[in-house]
């Protein structure tokens, strides 16, 4: 990835209803207004092979053992990006993903109880180690989620607010440990204000150039 | 697994055309002959969720990336794991599966391209470890498995000669590398004495009451 600067890969992640399909959309067309190109994707999905998989996961299935569930969605990234992803970084194209193996690890890791370093190793192989340049995670409480979800109701978001408030502690965890590739974003607030701290944060990455 | 001898987990594998389902079919008779209670799983598959992974990768999408592929079959492998073949070696059951971690290693690393190793790290990761006490390679010439077949048509199938040749000599340098675990059966000859051969080293497995 040479043309760091010219093609970044970004992802933003977080909890159920943090609002990040809507920055998505949002980070996409102010980079578009700027002049680039941008590929939008959603992880898992964005390939026909991916949409069989997240209609098994997402769909009504209630008895998905959690090894199964991690591989479902390593699968469908591993498509992703041989078919989406690494094409159009190669044409020059910023992506922007809906999350990406980050999810993987807090949801299947820190709040399912599979070793997280174990996801980290694999996802990495999954993905011949091709990680966002930058990781945006969209902070709110979990309450504040569960409104803005309004009930949301595929078998991911089912599963309580235990399980959210693991998904949310892990996401902290990994911006942590990451501090490089992940950011943390405060996601209160109007969706215009939080795209603006989004896009401050993009802006440093194309700023900067290459992976730091 | 304490009681290996009354429940030991069998499995079966080769080429495609090998005639590994029939004898999987004969093996599972017999053992029930002699008073067993037998459960018989196929690999990919077995479950439901198995079911929508084994029509996604037999089914007629050619475009599916070969890390996807093997992430795919390790899904669904899990998922029968987890449903099925812990729950019956519990109830001291014998498993006879038709095909496991082994043809995964062979077809996506021998003959696909991905490291051997690798493939089984994330495999026995995927099965918590639980490999099968014996697993019996029913070995042909490849030219014999293609008139078994009788031009199969599914995805996997259809890959030609030289691919089918390096799944044949995977399995050859897996056996050869876990002799303790994996044996070659010649599948040449009537399937009479090919099941006959396959008894004998079941008796062995039976008589040895624990993993060596």
């Amino acid at each position: 990835m040479a043309a760091m600067a010219q093609c970044p890969f970004l992802s933003l992640d977080g909890v159920d209803g943090c609002g990040k399909t809507t920055q998505c959309r949002l980070l996409a067309e102010w980079l578009r207004s700027q002049g680039r190109q941008v590929v939008e994707v959603a992880d898992p999905g964005g390939t026909a092979v991916g949409q069989v998989i997240r209609e098994l996961l997402l769909g009504h299935r209630e008895d998905i053992d959690v090894y199964c569930e991690a591989l479902l969605f390593m699968a469908s990234r591993a498509q992703l990006l041989a078919e989406a992803i690494r094409p159009a970084l190669a044409r020059g194209q910023v992506v922007i993903s809906d999350r990406y193996l980050l999810a993987n690890v807090v949801y299947q890791g820190h709040a399912g109880g599979l070793d997280v370093d174990e996801l980290w190793r694999i996802g990495l192989w999954a993905t011949r180690g091709l990680l966002p340049d930058l990781t945006l995670v969209l902070d709110v409480p979990i309450e504040h989620a569960a409104r803005r979800r309004r009930g949301g109701t595929d078998r991911l978001e089912r599963r309580g607010p235990d399980f959210q408030q693991r998904v949310r502690a892990g996401f902290l965890a990994e911006a942590q440990r990451r501090p490089d590739s992940i950011r943390v974003i405060d996601a209160t607030g109007s969706v215009v204000d939080v795209q603006a701290r989004i896009q401050a944060e993009v802006c440093r990455v194309l700023a900067a150039g290459a992976r730091p």
